[in-house]
């Protein structure tokens, strides 16, 4: 990892690489009743961004962004959709690019291809925040969660990329049961429904959400159960199908 | 119009475009109770196509998709989304195109931008089918509706992208209140419910599809009435919001 942007930094015109092609990653984790994100630090910049990546030119594109994915998390199979393709040419603006390239010592030309107008894919994933260990890059000081609510000023157009991705997550958890895939194997129905509390941003009523939970015909009570407390201890579930959509 | 693809063809390079990125439209239309899409038949091939296009370098990519909408129906300000992009590396296959340039009597060099690799972002259109005049380009005989339950052999990965657009559109239709940008301005409730059904491909009930339509209060009831048959006429409405999503 640690030489893969010195390779994209010497390699000035961006061979084995689709031109001008990105992908951004939303990587969406679920701790303490706050929806989380992962993101970079660029060291010696103050620059927070989504981690991304570029795509070999004899790769699949979402090939690359589950690759891109894995460096990040360590994790495979895991809930990753495309969302949106980022095109505007207002995107393109060489400087945060140049200063991130300086703070590490390398002035490029101004035909590098880093410098070059991109057109960004954005993919989403739904991780469990238990499994992960965030990995910054080579230009990365840091790689950490941040929650939701109280995100730092992004690079770029990378807070509305963010904003897209949790607009298609809230419609997308209205029809793909993909909300598991934030959880760990084993939850109660209250974890449940604050997860879909905290996404949708909105309280939902106990009992139907619980009927419609089941209803969906997914969910598998679990024998065992808590030893806490003296009331009664919830039923715990597991998701019965495949963790992913 | 005409001269586009000659003098894509003859720059050789693809000066002036974003490299390796195209553009697929899937446009849809709604007459006598079909789904239709259009198509363009490439000259001297037998080749059916979705109509598409490239970049400007100084072009936003949704401002590109917009162009090419409206050079092959003359509508502008249309609903238009862009629902996925392709970007497997078995969708490159040179010799389609190969074959394409070869019927206007022009053999491109194998390192020709347009034999390159091309990543294409999808879109999709819904529009009004009174209003279309389908319009072929410089390299096709002609631009027609064709019902989706009976689509001719696709070039490429196209059949796959149509699907795709299908999928997403009954999604949408769901969430969002944008099947009436298939309809002429005036319709009935029976017109509305049968385009539903269409998309859907499935009966719905006509009491529950009426109250939940008037219940989203975008309806406007119009004071002409039919005078055509012995039977009652049923009442005209149209949609009282932007005909846009």
């Amino acid at each position: 990892m640690d030489s893969e942007f010195k390779k994209q930094e010497l390699n000035v015109t961006g061979e084995g690489y689709l031109p001008g092609l990105a992908i951004d990653a939303v990587i969406f984790g679920f701790h303490e009743n706050e929806l989380k994100v992962l993101l970079l630090t660029y060291k010696n910049t103050g620059f927070f961004a989504l981690p991304g990546g570029f795509i070999y030119e004899n790769e699949d594109v979402n090939e690359a962004a589950r690759r891109v994915l894995f460096h990040r998390t360590g994790l495979k199979d895991i809930f990753l959709e495309q969302f949106y393709t980022f095109g505007d040419k207002s995107r393109h603006d060489v400087e945060p690019l140049k200063t991130i390239m300086g703070a590490r010592g390398f002035i490029p030309k101004d035909d590098h291809w880093l410098l070059g107008r991109f057109v960004s894919i954005g993919y989403y994933a739904l991780v469990d925040f238990t499994k992960v260990n965030p990995a910054p890059d080579s230009i990365s000081d840091s790689c950490d969660w941040f929650n939701l609510t109280d995100l730092p000023n992004l690079m770029q157009d990378h807070g509305n990329i963010i904003s897209k991705a949790l607009d298609t997550l809230r419609l997308d958890l209205d029809h793909k049961l993909i909300g598991f895939n934030l959880l760990p194997e084993i939850f109660t129905m209250g974890d449940l429904q604050s997860l879909y509390e905290t996404i949708l941003n909105k309280k939902l009523i106990r009992a139907a959400f619980q009927r419609k939970m089941l209803s969906m015909g997914v969910l598998e009570r679990v024998a065992k159960k808590w030893t806490g407390g003296a009331h009664k201890a919830p039923y715990l579930y597991k998701f019965v199908s495949e963790k992913k959509a």
